[in-house]
């Protein structure tokens, strides 16, 4: 089967024949169809200092992705070939504690696919069953093609809480758009959108953010006031990973509000505590995956309920060949969600 | 000046003129422009049973309303003549476990305007300092004039929380009506509304529920099984009081999901505990009034956000004269809301 | 191996020889050491009206037990031949909603261990590895028998949040009686019991409640109101079944506050939802079973604490021939908790 | 009457008279008996950099105290004079959307008594009426007197929530010893405590901590792992406000558990966001004053229990003129908790 890979400990990804992976007993083999190319993809692309650490090569390159089932291993019960899936990227032990109360997604041996394991940018991926997710049939291809994504930002703005609360999002790369149809979507009263990219800002806006801001603007913490009674916003949804970003979105937060942070910032940041957090009573949630499965629920219950529409943040739809292209247009700023299309141009 | 009094213990209300409600150094003298026309009222108009065991005539009726601040006692710091409010209606002790805790709405001592004491179907009307609320400029009168009831509905959809949820309204009278799109604005994925009347359903269709049923159908928990993939609902909102919609209603919701109560059954009804709750792990939630003042908040929020429009639900807005026929129009079953106007008629 | 069976539809159970149970890939064989005796398993023996409805004879009883590894299916992992274990009796489907999402506790497929697969009072029990549990080396063995209803006792309190809080429990059985010690060590302020059975209301002394209550008092709702400063408790934990208890219990617990329901009336119940319920804005909860695993750690904790001793309820330890002994020790009201000790008298 | 007074910018207190204040209609005069010495007021004390930059002289110090009402205005309904009481020594605006849904004592606007306005270090102190508390017959008057910092620490302890779990108490002066019987009482099945005052350790043990650790132990997040399965703790309370205490202390934490923060950096620290809070998905809490008024009803419940006992803690109690001494205790460390007696030493 064709497989994109890191081959070597250098830049790029080399589109090669490999063997379809076997399956165990509780795996399952899943015929991959749409991928969806992410910003830690691109990080490997480029083998930046964290890839450096993190990746061993050679591997499969790609977490997000739907496809077919294929076939089963023996022991599986729960899914059958020719059903439509995607699947949750966190591969966790299923025997810690975490595991064991509902926090998979934070398992302290968890693997991720495309980064720690074979990943999804190839013809077949094997994945443990307890991870398959079974597609309704409302669901289009290229949304569920990007699940895993879209599935961070539903966790996101869930964990906060967002029903009838006013919200800022900073920084919307293509996870922070997403947040805001689903923030909409799941009761937010009012959306504010903050970034430096003037086309990610006016996307924002055609997503439905009621305003959009320059976060370089001058006095931005007092202009999100005054639109909040002079009180602030009750939610911070924070994807920018900015230092910046973090501490002036902190002050942006009413007094009791909640912060919820899920951008990653590149070094230790320095916070005044105190001003930030304590005096003001925050909350402050650190977001990481998605929850098995609850956040795959409430995602396909946003998706089918037709009020968060993924299409203007999927800027393109390539051939898998075009990956090259594809980590191009990531890389200069002009896409903001690239699919890879692995079926269509394959005979299968 | 005006007021709309209950003189005897009979059926009917007397229109009189009585002198201006004096106040304390913590009260508020409000002018009244706008008042809703509610259940509880037809009750008192009709003097049934429950309306004879809990009403001492004389009483000025009516507990929805919107007006202009006339005075302002010695104390008062917060409000001042000239603004614009509603209010409250239950007026707590403040001084009880319930009270100091943030459960105002429920304390044992809890006085209801119209009911308990002197109400709002009159030029004037005194309130405590603490029962005000402020009106945001964009609130148009009517809604403000019915924030009340739409409170109840707010705060059942909040305290169930049906963000990204399946929810089914059993029973859509006017509080009712007002949950679809308050459930709906709070972010829940589907709404299904069950009654017996077909010009409510009608109503509830256009204010957005997305199935509409006739109570009556056979089979029809599990039509909504059908609808929620043989689950049944995460969420029940009971607003008919009925037993036989409760039991029903239970039955639709899926294990761990969450019934919130506010219709009030007028006598015991036979519940199976084991099968409807227990078994199936419910949570039971009893909603009476208004969260002081989180509720409100969240009222102000929803109508702001521009997502809870309730026009299709005032039916009629007339002058205060005609009390005979709005009391007249809602005995018929032919208005949803009726909004009295006390001062377009008057030289004031 | 020996196994206790129900033999056919009548009174009774049969002590005799079967072949050990065959296990599965994912399935673990457990060598039963001891099994507590549940109210259940008297119901089964009694043949009543509920056991003749659901138990399909032939079947092995028995459903809290502890025991050791005997050997494990070839994809078993986490858990090895001669592990020390105890297991969640109630085996989920694992694909539902429920299951995914934490809830496998009420998942609507689960089969119950000794009522409707063969149970653990045997020498041998198939345990699918998702339900087994591995011991803490600190936690006895009698009370590894019955964690079972001891995390009934643990899902209820910790369902209800009894930390500083006062707390009445209807109904000491065994599980209520259990209640009492975890209540305390969850941090409850107050603990008062209620019952018809003195002898078990004085082990509730013992057993550390504040103070107990004939359930048959006269004016005992106001009794406990004194006790409460007048408001009533914050928390009711309702372990009777009674439909007299629930509704003295719910007329006990304070507006706003909070009561979990784990007793099982026999058939439905009349209340009074609007006073009982929905004027005092309570929250009821129906417990079932023990949440996977959460509430399996937490009981570990809290025996690990030693601040839960359930060496006044195990009143009696019979060898396992003295099975007909322990069930009229149950039925004569004599005994709290009894432990078959299969491993005692055998040649293992 | 005496005041206890800071005259002007530079360190130490005057004792001097002063007039009694006056009480408005809705405040309360209440003639001080005894009072808590807070760190805070060794900071006014020693007129450190906070305190110059917070602290306008002239002022009456002191916020933590109890007494007996001497005169009410004319509008107080809720308390009388003779009766005896302690009061939250945040004084809200009450007006605002955190005053008006329970979140009063984050008010934006809030002042402090004895730091913003006139303290308790006086013969008398008026107070708003809501800021009342009366005091239980069973609350010994040397616990009441320090209320206000026991209620930080159940605060701290409440909000992160610590029923069966594992708790590391990061700094163990007088609040933080406070949390150890709070913790326990509470529910908590583990404290260990960190300082690197060994006598402070030593009065936690005395407290009941299971285990206190210098601060400087090396390999000490390693250590608290091995006691809790190699996970880390469920909850960080910090108490310390050092940098080097709240990144070890966040290192302590499990994946998923929660870090309540009530200590105070002096300035901006430096944090490795990703590491410690977001990916392994912790809730941060931060923690300010106490919930008025769910705090104090906690706080009482918790002594009323006999579970919390403060003796060890309350190192000396002190005439009122012996102030210097007991500021001269505070700095050098020999002192945990002082009380002030001022009445013992006075005709009254």
């Amino acid at each position: 089967m064709r497989a994109l890979r890191k081959l070597r400990p250098e830049a790029g990804f080399v589109l090669e024949e490999v063997p379809i992976p076997e399956i165990g007993p509780t795996d399952v083999l899943i015929h991959v169809e749409k991928a969806g190319v992410c910003g830690t993809d691109q990080h490997i692309y480029s083998w930046d200092k964290w890839a450096q650490a993190r990746v061993k090569p050679p591997l499969v390159i790609g977490h997000e992705f739907m496809g077919t089932v294929a076939a089963v291993g023996s022991a599986v019960r729960s899914v059958a070939a020719g059903e439509r899936v995607s699947a949750e990227g966190h591969i966790a032990d299923l025997t810690c504690v975490l595991c064991r109360t509902g926090q998979a997604h934070i398992c302290e041996r968890v693997e991720i696919i495309g980064v720690d394991r074979d990943g999804a940018f190839a013809d077949y991926i094997a994945m443990p069953e307890y991870n398959v997710w079974k597609l309704d049939p409302a669901i289009p291809d290229e949304f569920a093609a990007i699940f895993d994504p879209l599935g961070n930002a539903v966790h996101t703005v869930m964990a906060a809480g967002v029903s009838t609360k006013s919200v800022v999002i900073t920084g919307v790369g293509s996870i922070g758009l997403m947040a805001i149809p689903v923030a909409r979507a799941a009761g937010a009263a009012s959306v504010y959108a903050i970034d430096v990219n003037p086309a990610k800002l006016e996307l924002a806006k055609r997503l439905g953010a009621d305003e959009t801001f320059d976060a370089r603007t001058p006095g931005l913490v007092d202009e999100i006031k005054r639109r909040t009674n002079g009180d602030g916003v009750d939610v911070l949804l924070e994807m920018s990973g900015s230092g910046s970003a973090i501490d002036s979105g902190l002050q942006m937060v009413r007094n009791g509000g909640t912060a919820a942070l899920l951008g990653i910032p590149s070094d230790s940041i320095n916070i005044n505590l105190a001003e930030r957090i304590i005096f003001k009573g925050l909350t402050v949630l650190g977001i990481n995956g998605r929850k098995m499965f609850e956040t795959w629920y409430q995602t396909q219950a946003l998706v089918k309920s037709g009020r968060v529409d993924l299409r203007p943040i999927i800027t393109h739809v390539l051939p898998f060949e075009q990956f090259d292209r594809a980590f191009e247009l990531m890389r200069s700023g002009e896409a903001a969600k690239i699919v890879l299309d692995l079926k269509g141009d394959i005979a299968s």
